[in-house]
């Protein structure tokens, strides 16, 4: 039996690990058409900044690494065609430059995304750069290092873009986001993104919202402005893309297999495709959204892992089910940390929800002990039932405690009532005597008395 | 219609609070025997070691503040008799010294718990002190400063004692945990009490276990040393006491109020005692357990928060709930974090479950990304369902945060296999990419699936 993995940043690795432990007769052989496999994306602004110190670092598995595990690892193969037919694959030697047919009697696609790229003028100039690969990374580095560049445009608002504000303007460089929509992270509610952005501005970061890049302007081969729908026109020596990222799907369309929704490929809980021994997981598949019951994608490096490790089981012939996400996510950007699960107040209106909100602000641990922050709290629930749908939390402090006990609670299904006498952790290092949770729940409780709901 | 609040630590003051929100025509007396109201016994041992400054940043609200809302607080006014019959109390004015008879229509007791005196020679000495009321903190803060004590003997092993422990040492006191267990914080399973006792050990602190006090020897007036069973002989000029804690039930007895099993004041989840118009809330009465059914004494700040908010409400006319506990606590003691809910592998095979267990280490942020710390986690979970039972985790780093994610996986009834693909909050500088919560769960499903259990 002779697995074949295409693809090994994340989901592709964690597959190829966990089909080995499961099974250790299988042959398994990981394609990837990168010079590094197995690596973090997510660390990447941290090593622009030099919090993170050494590029290897970022480097979770080396390729010779997978040899003890008798998994083989072939850089620089790009899989360029696929035919279930016979199960086969074509692979391109990148550094040979030979073309060869591989039969497979699994196969786990993890072929990723890819950054998007305006289609504007200039997007290709030396100065331009993006952020998601080792190779992306490199010249990142590289254009900082080459052209000291003193201005930056980021164009684009969401968690790289913020996480590369930080980074930039911890070297030094005057920082510019630009923004298409009429806020920044449009994964909040307007008023929490607000806060957000608030504290850019505090910092020192510009922002221009309701407005779209439309040429990267050269004087002499080199950047020296970007110029924005509306004609503003704004200095820069380097402009970072970060205005969203497309599922890596053209192989898993040659070979028949179809896409979702989304766009990304469709998989059933096992991270089964429509087509016979193959599945998918990672940045490249959509996942089940467990409050819209709907297809959703949600390219992150967490969730990339937990499908790769059901892919990776059941490649092997076990049996195990991803049984899909909550949207939750965290950043750090400046002195802020953000945190999001479940659905938007707008989100949960959109999915046809009746609800109730609420925001609240409390410090995060006994008011009297030394580094208590504040943070700023919404949930959202169920107008009826109280059934917890969301919540949204920024502040300085615990704001990863926050997200994740509301993370725990959506998959427990657990309501505003359940949650307004949680057995939580007390003690003055690490909580007021009642968590803002608790207290926001005990706000929305209020609001859900007055509606006539039963407690 | 007069509610009549006994007590006003935590739980009097909440509740009186709550009930005068649910009702704003109530007449709203509380009677405080002590001079001070509305204080954090938890926030004590940071004062003692000036990690906080101030002693009036424990007092959360002075008595006047009591005023704005109507509610008439006396302070240093002692409740010494109960009468169910004629709906009446005795209270004794100790500045005054008077005793008085007032009604009542509603009352809640707030009665609280005092510290356990073991009764052997020398307890009474200048140098002994205990921690829990105000008086009690001023009394050590003044052993502290009259007799310059270089060697301290803590008598105990729980949170008081090892957070006492801590401010001691930062004092530059010599300090010896004199334990009767055979560990130190038995609400631990044993090899987790273990790192926490090697923890203290590295940083100096002397542990002996399995050993009790006998004597406190004193020489012209002033503590000597301290004598134990086995006849050893610990130099010392303050001994604390910290050997656990008593509910105050007297007054309730007095009135006919039914006690239950573990000695306190037995409640049903609206906080009523057997006797009518009677509530009850905080450290005088006990809860009701949410994994075992059985009922349990848990003393804590948060618990007597949410209780006297129950009490409040309903004594207000309202109607709420207070479920019950799942065990759930914190600590910090020196540099590590020790946290822990639900049961552990003891408590849970007491208490009749077949389970499985497993301890993990591994880090509380991406490996790569400046301080991360280990954290060793124990999961104990229904070895049949995968229900989890309990988590106990130690650690420098976000040992809040797990075990409040556990709180919360409790709360929902959730199971390893739920855990095992948790959605949760998910960036370098807060987790690594699989949360130490779901490597642990993981680890279990593999135990429960060899034991035949259905994922």
């Amino acid at each position: 039996m002779h697995l074949i993995v295409v693809g090994g940043v994340a989901a592709g690795t964690k597959a190829a690990a966990r089909a080995r432990r499961i099974n250790k007769d299988l042959a398994i052989t990981l394609f990837q058409d990168e010079s590094d496999v197995s690596y973090t994306a997510c660390g990447q602004p941290y090593f622009l900044s030099g919090i993170v110190e050494k590029r290897e670092s970022l480097i979770i598995r080396r390729a010779e690494d997978f040899g003890k595990e008798e998994i083989q690892v072939r850089l620089r193969h790009r899989v360029i065609n696929l035919n279930p037919d016979d199960c086969s694959i074509q692979v391109h030697d990148l550094t040979n430059d030979i073309v060869d047919t591989v039969h497979y009697d699994r196969l786990i696609l993890a072929t990723g995304a890819r950054a998007l790229i305006p289609s504007i003028p200039g997007n290709d100039l030396d100065g331009v750069v993006t952020l998601r690969s080792m190779a992306e990374l490199d010249r990142f580095r590289s254009v900082l290092e080459r052209l000291n560049p003193q201005q930056a445009v980021i164009v684009g608002g969401g968690y790289i873009a913020l996480e590369v504000a930080e980074s930039l303007h911890a070297l030094g460089i005057e920082t510019t986001l630009l923004v298409r929509n009429k806020q920044i992270f449009s994964r909040l509610d307007p008023e929490m993104s607000q806060h957000v952005e608030t504290h850019l501005l505090f910092k020192g970061v510009r922002i221009i919202t309701g407005d779209e890049i439309s040429e990267i302007v050269e004087v002499d081969g080199r950047i020296a402005e970007v110029v924005t729908q509306s004609n503003m026109r704004l200095s820069a020596q380097i402009v970072v893309l970060a205005v969203g990222a497309l599922p890596n799907v053209e192989l898993a369309e040659r070979g028949g297999i179809a896409l979702g929704p989304t766009g990304a490929i469709a998989v059933n809980k096992r991270m089964e495709t429509n087509v016979k021994w193959i599945f998918a997981a990672g940045d490249c598949v959509e996942s089940y959204h467990r409050l819209t019951q709907q297809p959703v994608w949600v390219p992150l490096g967490d969730i990339a892992n937990l499908q790769g490790r059901v892919a990776g089981e059941n490649a092997a012939g076990g049996s195990a089910q991803f049984p899909g996400v909550f949207g939750t996510a965290i950043f750090k950007s400046f002195d802020i940390n953000v945190g999001m699960t479940g659905l938007t107040e707008a989100a949960a209106l959109k999915a046809g929800f009746n609800i109730v909100a609420t925001v609240i602000t409390a410090r995060d641990k006994a008011r009297y002990y030394p580094g208590a922050h504040n943070i700023t709290l919404k949930l959202v629930a169920d107008g009826k039932s109280g059934r917890l749908l969301g919540a949204q939390a920024i502040g300085s402090g615990s704001v990863d405690k926050i997200t994740d006990i509301a993370a725990t609670a959506l998959l427990g299904g657990l309501s505003t009532f359940d949650l307004e006498n949680a057995d939580l952790a007390y003690a003055p290092p690490f909580s007021p005597v009642l968590s803002p949770i608790i207290v926001a729940a005990g706000a929305l409780n209020k609001k859900l008395d007055k509606n006539g709901s039963s407690t």
